[in-house]
């Protein structure tokens, strides 16, 4: 299966690694909007083309996974390019999906090909996850905690302020939150009472760290509703301590069962991860595995993770994961 | 979707309990090998047939869920019905599994209809939960742990013992294996390491309760490899305090991703559960939606949970969980 990479940032490089883990995958190679001159691919042997070529190449490749960011890229993106490959995209703007769905199935199947949309670990695992704790249960509650992590656009705001230099945002779970739903409290939990945010910021020599720390803790949407707090570092310090991308979470299910709800349970799935970008790389090619079996089998249109059997993940065969893994 | 119960013990009274917690599905029926006169089920409107009629209903069941046990019920039975209806089954006997898939996939080919088999926790959600890691992370380390739980097994292993009157087992994975595994450690754990099993035991008033500690924790296969505890206490104290059946466990997966394998990730999906056969069957009439579906598409043979697409377990359109869920 020939895998490609359309779009070369962090999340691109985490499916260059993640293509050499997998023993039936390997890499066409790497489209970037960037001069290819000027792209070091994490392996010296990968080739790097134009992303203005792509379509040359719609039938040296199997499936392309769109490494595009959310907010701009991927709904112009993945519509564009699903008439004329197989596609694997992680568009992650939760109330936007329906919409992008109907614009990726339309060019999907226009091209008779497969498209998977919002892969990754949320959306991804987090919903299938989701997913089946509500079919088993039918009569309970919900919660999805995020963290201890690294949130990008909570970095990216605090590095907006005036007189900030740098800045790494971590997204934290409340142990007692997490602590009252496992124990099936059922829990109401205020948006305060479920995370607190935790700031590393590096200011100019000159600027007023008390003003800062105050934009930041008051900054609406992103801040105001949490318990935040803010430690001034140096460059190096944070360069040093912080350059990593680390997330997780968790998602957890309570209900009831027996003939007057007597009897409880707790569904709970975990993931605590060193490289956000590298774990969802991984599901991304998971899942390219899935859309190339799909394609092969003459399916065509778009798919979410909801959509996929989960035998056409595997690199085993079916009889091997009935017997192996079942 | 009309659900009709083979079997009432402990999991068909489960199914008729989980039946009523879906809008989508209603009881046809509980079929039982005793005297239906004798069968007192849990709502009092259930009705009751004996299971030797079965086949005089095959038009009226759109799937029945076959409540029997793994070591000689369903060996039997799901084939023998696979032709005729459309079933569930919760066979656990890990590696008899192909041969059971072999039997069961004749007999619903035949007759055109849709078997899911080995649906439950274990096999079942864990088998799903080890199947998505391990497609996930190629490079990385499986484990997992049972419990707290009772294990009927062990449990009627104890009764069979010479003076003892009644017993209840938990096994209980140890918690420092548990903590190495999610700190990434890749312990290789011997059985002793990774589990403990606790008895509580109530002994005939003249029995050697010396004898028979000594007999239980050297029991081979079932205590001989653990570190055994065992407690004699009264029948009442039994009745009392482990007339429950609670289980669960954790799977967890770690790996490695990066150019140089240098970040972990931990995967980890557990139950906590007051009723193992009440879960189980909730479980069960989730794969029981699915197959109904599948049947209704025109789908026949033999599936496990592996073949399911997540989309067929809810009682939501597709349309509703990318919107809701995804």
């Amino acid at each position: 299966m020939k895998i490609a990479i359309y779009g070369y940032g962090n999340l691109g490089r985490g499916v260059e690694s993640a293509v050499r883990q997998n023993p039936d995958t390997e890499l066409f190679g790497v489209f970037t909007r960037r001069s290819p001159e000027n792209v070091t691919p994490v392996f010296p042997g990968t080739k790097v083309f134009p992303a203005a070529d792509i379509t040359k190449y719609k039938n040296d490749i199997d499936v392309l996974i769109i490494c595009g960011g959310s907010a701009t890229d991927l709904p112009k993106m993945t519509p564009s390019l699903a008439s004329d490959f197989n596609v694997i995209d992680s568009f992650d703007t939760h109330a936007d999906i329906p919409k992008h769905f109907a614009a990726v199935n339309e060019a999907a199947k226009r091209g008779g090909k497969v498209a998977v949309i919002s892969v990754g670990w949320d959306p991804g695992m987090f919903s299938l996850n989701r997913l089946y704790a509500n079919a088993i249960l039918p009569d309970g509650k919900d919660y999805t905690f995020w963290g201890k992590g690294v949130s990008q656009g909570h970095s990216d705001a605090i590095r907006r302020i005036e007189g900030v230099l740098d800045a790494r945002q971590y997204t934290i779970p409340v142990q007692a939150a997490l602590d009252s739903v496992r124990a099936g409290e059922n829990p109401e939990l205020t948006t305060r009472e479920k995370h607190t945010r935790l700031c590393y910021v590096v200011a100019a020599a000159d600027a007023d760290k008390k003003r800062i720390e105050q934009e930041i803790v008051a900054m609406p949407k992103y801040f105001s509703d949490y318990d935040t707090t803010v430690n001034f570092i140096s460059q190096e310090e944070l360069d040093r301590d912080h350059k990593g991308i680390p997330h997780g979470g968790f998602v957890i299910r309570t209900g009831s069962t027996g003939a007057a709800g007597e009897n409880r349970h707790v569904i709970e799935y975990s993931l605590k991860l060193d490289s956000n970008p590298e774990f969802t790389a991984s599901v991304l090619v998971a899942f390219a595995r899935a859309a190339y079996r799909m394609s092969g089998r003459g399916d065509c249109g778009c798919k979410t993770v909801f959509d996929i059997a989960p035998v056409d993940l595997s690199v085993k065969t079916r009889d091997q994961v009935i017997a192996e893994m079942l």
